[in-house]
């Protein structure tokens, strides 16, 4: 009927700058936010207040780059940072940053050994190039590092390396603290419940989060009604006003 | 080998805002973007420039709708226009735009139809509500419209009935001319090709927009180059290039 899982207390804020002209005209599906943000409030107990997706251009680059790492505790940048010329998403940190573009030693290296110094072209080169003062994020997948910069996290665009990497961004992360979640899913339509939600709601401003969410199912319609709370207490005192809503108005739960 | 597809010449640019808490924590996978992005493309000629995910807080939708709105022809909402206590777009917009938020009379007047008058609660009525000045959106799926006022077009979150109601925006959009696009998928690391396609794209500068996009499908790893150009005869003749660079590095094509 309800899950109960880890989210943020002390407000720590992230954004996510998905970079990429694949993205922006749909050519592409993007798997990376939700798969970013999920992560980020399970295991870190960040949230993601705001999320971009801005095309391989450098002076948008820098602009997004400037707004979001003064906007929030962290950015999370995906794409951009592979071998080709439309990848400038390292430079334009730079850029934005007012740091060198260079070659990381450590970077280098890595590659270096990964290709080995034949193999290792200019191309691959460009891929050890970061901002001055990056730490790496390690690449279990296909060696080519991310960086951090001041806030900033780079990752690369293709998901299936982006996860086998995000575990090596948490020693870069200050936790937040718990926050509760619960939802139960109902078989009614919102405007059958909207009035009294809106009560509830009201009761426990600034205490509980009410979401409520339109679904289709299984050939069913209804609404996952979300409940968010760092204040355990008020968080079931609500779910209990909740529970009372759903006999008064006789309305079937739906367990999946 | 490639496609051809219409795009956009006379630069006609939307973005795209996601209004809800359910995208931003992950919770939900966003299906919508694509969807318009493709849509705004093959449809209309018009090419999406930025797409921004925000949360319903009345304050950042008024901020975002304020930059967005400004700085692009059109911008698509999506989300927040339901019955709930958390759908605050409509409402939000008023404020940006310092328009009144009241009813909508033909809004009004399908709501009421559509329900009945005995079931037409308060929360069904909200729907009705939108800033003044607003042309009506039609919803065949579900009958709350979605509306545009001044360059901003509203529609609901739920992706099944938005793509029911896209059409009906068409009317109120001017069309961007022909582009030309043309891919090729190419078993070989992006690595491989880098410098050259680096130097092809320095030759067809500010004409064809060439990315690249590693991709991994059917147990293959390969990269798909995306040419892009409003001009024909330059998207053909740096296609050619391409295909000389393909011959010359010996590299399969990729056919699906």
């Amino acid at each position: 009927m309800y899950q109960t899982m880890k989210k943020n207390k002390k407000k720590i804020k992230a954004s996510i700058l998905i970079i990429g002209n694949e993205i922006l005209s749909g050519r592409t599906q993007d798997l990376n936010i939700s798969f970013i943000s999920n992560w980020l409030n399970l295991k870190c107990g960040i949230s993601v207040g705001e999320v971009r997706i801005i095309p391989d251009v450098q002076n948008t680059i820098i602009k997004n780059i400037k707004e979001l790492s003064t906007n929030f505790n962290y950015v999370f940048t995906t794409g951009g940072i592979g071998p080709t010329h439309d990848d400038i998403t390292a430079k334009s940190i730079s850029k934005a940053f007012k740091v060198r573009y260079e070659f990381h030693k450590e970077a280098y290296s890595i590659l270096e050994t990964y290709y080995g110094k034949i193999k290792f072209n200019d191309g691959r080169k460009k891929m050890a190039k970061m901002p001055r003062g990056s730490k790496l994020i390690y690449n279990p997948s296909s060696a080519a590092p991310g960086f951090i910069i001041k806030n900033v996290l780079c990752l690369p665009g293709v998901p299936s390396i982006l996860k086998s990497m995000i575990d090596n961004t948490t020693k870069f992360l200050i936790k937040g603290s718990v926050v509760f979640n619960k939802s139960i899913n109902l078989l009614t339509v919102e405007s059958n419940i909207a009035r009294k939600l809106g009560i509830i709601q009201k009761k426990y401003l600034n205490k509980v989060d009410i979401g409520s969410y339109p679904f289709f199912r299984l050939g069913l319609i209804g609404v996952s009604i979300v409940l968010r709370s760092s204040n355990k207490l008020k968080l079931n005192l609500c779910h209990k006003d909740i529970q009372k809503l759903i006999k008064e108005k006789k309305i079937k739960v739906f367990k999946n």
